[in-house]
């Protein structure tokens, strides 16, 4: 059982068959076929509104291609310290917007609260050419620690941005396992709360490569474009991101994965906690951080688990990432297993 | 039959098999499966000599990313006015490079010669720093309009680039059309010839998304890989871009697959110039650049071929690119439908 | 007699002048002092039209900065062939751009033609992701042949960008040494022939080191001000860049040593063609090209003339250029010692 | 008295006269000229090596062109959170560099120490293309707090940097500061010390507007000019950033303005502490962090002084900046005014 992440996990049955019926006919290329053409049409009634929908195939992609038109090259973006824009792209953020700064914060799981937000920015602003201010803030849902913003903290934190008149980004690498936790509809959490552009996630929940970056704000879409053929992310047969996609959030396909994740994290939760682990916060998503004994950690490797230690939050804290492909039935198993 | 170009082809059936056989489990992400550690160690076999190999799903990504380690953010890289990095890739190279200057030469056919290469470039060459200096030629092979560099033209180009210590690079979108027609060793008419690194292109060829950056100067690896990584074009499920290569030269599928788009060309070349059509040069790979009246022009699009107008090489020229999956006996039919 | 280029002068004593008066005083850094605050309306009063003065210290950093907010990371910049940007700048614009390309094209004596340009600006637009689209045109006034664009020029190619939704940049290294040769009102070849801004250049003509950024588009100056932070080019002491611009153009002592400047370069070429060489084309600012006998250019080597050869217009021509300070006596005198 | 800062000060009489006694001659362009040969010869004796010399107008522009040959686009710069490169130079670092990342840091009085560099960058060496590693140390002596780094303190540095293979280098905006007070050798604190490139300034410090690239890795050099040239820092008239150069350095002007300006800072330390208030920490330079009632920065403020409030330090504390031409009688007058 493999808890390393959830990027160890395969593309599933759904994209496998999306992917094998369009494996054999023509179409045109960069985004001029019919799949690519349903795209903004499919997204606009998923999210109750409007969208352009610009796939790529990564979420480091979709995370500063999207940037690449919500900052300036003199700009700052907001982000948690944790966040995966600062901790895992390299120097991708400074790359693609030609020079933006990351301004990282604290906050808890992972997650900036709109108070701290506040202060933060106020002491940043309006101070002159010298110094770099804050023009966006980007926020990760659910966030690498796996914690969940409610719907009324992401309306918060969208109106400290329109207060300081910043933008709202959602790195929503995640963005499912959030969802299915969440059981609100994708549009209270996402436009209806200030965000303007989000990377939608597929890879890590059932896609095997495409991260959609969805545009609430559509006269983003042609400069999005643009950056996007010129950092090598538009794909000629385009129509095989498309159909991912497609497949993705056809009949909820995307809920179901997440949901199912989510549910094998809780299951694994149970597990370790009746094993003497404990929880470092909440699992709202697919995440786990477990605090826990060398011994019980030696003892699930042992047992045939994979993962990783989580140093960053105490020497003895591990996490557990299950995918949407966990077998929940294996994972009950382990309370016969460990004993 | 669709003709517009290679592109729109769907991926072969060895790749579909592939990626279907490695839908089912999991796998170590970001290159660390078995997969994709095979790649080196294939690849090296294939050209006779220790590579690196680091796949990207773009030629855009594999040509920029090859560039941004082979000229300097204050040089240039020479390239044919053809040149798909000139002419299709807006402004990927300064973008990846911080900079660099595409510095467009002439030819016949898309070719630079190494007679004229080297005028060129002794103009441009020692001129302090006012100037931008070449660093790099870049040739394509095959060439966009379809001709083919003969192993000894590869060798004097890379001659010129040792005397004025430039590196040269090859994009090679199509190298397998290259070789299908050559059908020499693929060491030949690379790194036998000077070539330092190429982009090993297989999308166009029968995969669905993956292009090769091959490195025959291994020192160079470290910096691609964070190269590849800043832009994001790193992906974690890696495995699928291993999967589709190594099918891909397994068995020698990309020459099985190149050689019948040139013979399909060759097909569609005896019928265009049966109907009193010509060539604007010979065709060495997959790509005729047709010279006809309106009237067969008309014809031919009321037969229900796709083909592009190609205005830069004269009002009546037409190109015509023959994929993997070319339906040569339909092709041949046409002599019938045509009268 | 130095002719090598008009930057081998030193600075005028107008400007040494202010210099020293200025330089036993305490005053607010970064702009905040009263020079500094004194430039916009200055310079309002020189262009008869609000406008926004940015100094930096060189040609390039001119050129380039307000490049920066002319043209996107995605876009082209149509100029001659022989500009300051495309020959003499390095890897400038790509830089300040975040990687925007030159689209050089050709014209009589280093000036684009506003049919010409129509023409070539009309086969690059509309074309879609791939390729760069022009966005700015750059117009060198004096030009780097010594040629000068006349009102209803500029008032074409003004035309041309506003059909095509360009932008219309004019490099002004020597715009003094244009305006003394045109003798019109600086507004007519500038914004109300469809300038959006110009480089100002003092450097050449008579200031230590000054060349400044009008914009006759204000809205650009909070983004172009953050350019050139950004990139090093806002002086701690600017009011001794202030000092220098208002000196410069006080009792318009830029145009009587830009005329000065003229009149010494035609001074010289009477001398020249009475010796027997002849202009490539006329010579309208203070520079000239001279198509001579290897003869005749020794003679003036032996006679103290300092000046390059200037191979891109023939093997047997060569560049005078002469300052603010040319002896024009002693000009005259040539014509006695080469007999 | 303006203690706002010290470039609010002018140039100093050594530098007027420099500058004046060359306003007349004509000289070679870019550095070709006399004066500017002279520099590399005139540093290398100061610094008692043999080093390559820069010249620029301002510090950003020295630290940031210093910067982009000293750390790859994917790599970080440790510096102190107080550091100029990151607080005062808007998005430059990383627009120089093609993207690297600052990673600031804490110490006492904006000072680095050797064993905390050593823990923090530990935690990020060698994590992988997904993270930024440190490739550079950028110190800043004095400090942007005015503190000064022992001979010591800065090899402890170096030491750290050979240990993890990082380059080393010294934002000397203020080292005259740094030497007046410190009363060693140049070389001893600088490449004695593992200084690969120090911005060695005297603007603040009595110039116009120079400051130089120091080398002491002269390796450096071709493409430090490269980069100079293409950010637009490389003069025509050169000259008058070499002979402000020479000027500044001849019979030790530096070290005079700089002990000038530190004993005006320690009698104006005097007069404050005899007033009630205190310093945040030792001044060793020019600077003063000063903790004082509302009430005495009112009666300050009354008699004629400016000078900032320093908030990042507490609600009560500002800063006094003394120049090179603070007027030390006046200073010590102020017993007297402020009874």
């Amino acid at each position: 059982m493999n808890f390393a992440s959830d990027n160890v996990s395969p593309f599933c049955p759904e994209i496998l068959e999306a992917l094998t019926k369009d494996a054999s006919v023509n179409a045109p290329a960069y985004g001029g076929d019919a799949l690519s053409q349903q795209l903004d049409a499919a997204f606009s009634e998923l999210f109750d509104k409007e969208v352009a929908v610009i796939p790529v195939t990564t979420g480091t992609a979709a995370n500063c291609i999207s940037l690449s038109e919500l900052v300036s090259p003199y700009g700052g973006v907001v982000c948690h310290h944790e966040a995966h824009i600062n901790e895992d792209e390299s120097t991708g953020v400074a790359f693609f917007t030609g020079g933006a700064k990351l301004l990282p914060m604290d906050g808890p799981a992972a997650k900036l609260e709109a108070d701290g937000l506040d202060g933060f920015v106020s002491g940043l602003v309006d101070r002159g050419v010298h110094s770099v201010s804050p023009e966006c803030v980007a926020i990760t849902q659910a966030t690498e620690l796996g914690s969940v913003y409610k719907v009324d903290e992401v309306k918060a934190i969208g109106e400290v941005c329109r207060k300081h008149d910043m933008r709202l980004f959602m790195d929503g690498a995640r963005f499912a396992n959030a969802m299915a936790h969440l059981k609100c509809h994708p549009a209270d959490v996402t436009w209806k709360a200030g965000v303007d552009a989000i990377s939608f996630g597929a890879t890590k929940n059932g896609a095997m490569a495409v991260d959609a970056i969805v545009l609430f704000d559509t006269s983003l879409k042609p400069r999005i474009e643009q950056a996007r053929k010129r950092s090598g992310h538009l794909h000629s047969k385009h129509r095989y991101l498309a159909t991912q996609l497609l497949a993705y959030i056809k009949d909820d396909v995307w809920l179901k994965n997440a949901g199912h994740a989510n549910a094998a994290a809780q299951a694994l939760a149970d597990v370790l906690i009746k094993q003497g682990a404990s929880l470092t916060h909440a699992a709202e998503g697919n995440e786990l951080f477990v605090k826990m004994s060398p011994d019980l950690a030696g003892k699930l490797r042992d047992a045939g688990l994979m993962f990783h230690g989580w140093p960053s939050l105490g020497a003895d804290v591990y996490r557990f990432v299950a995918a949407w492909n966990a077998d929940i039935v294996q994972i009950t198993k382990l309370n016969t297993t460990l004993g």
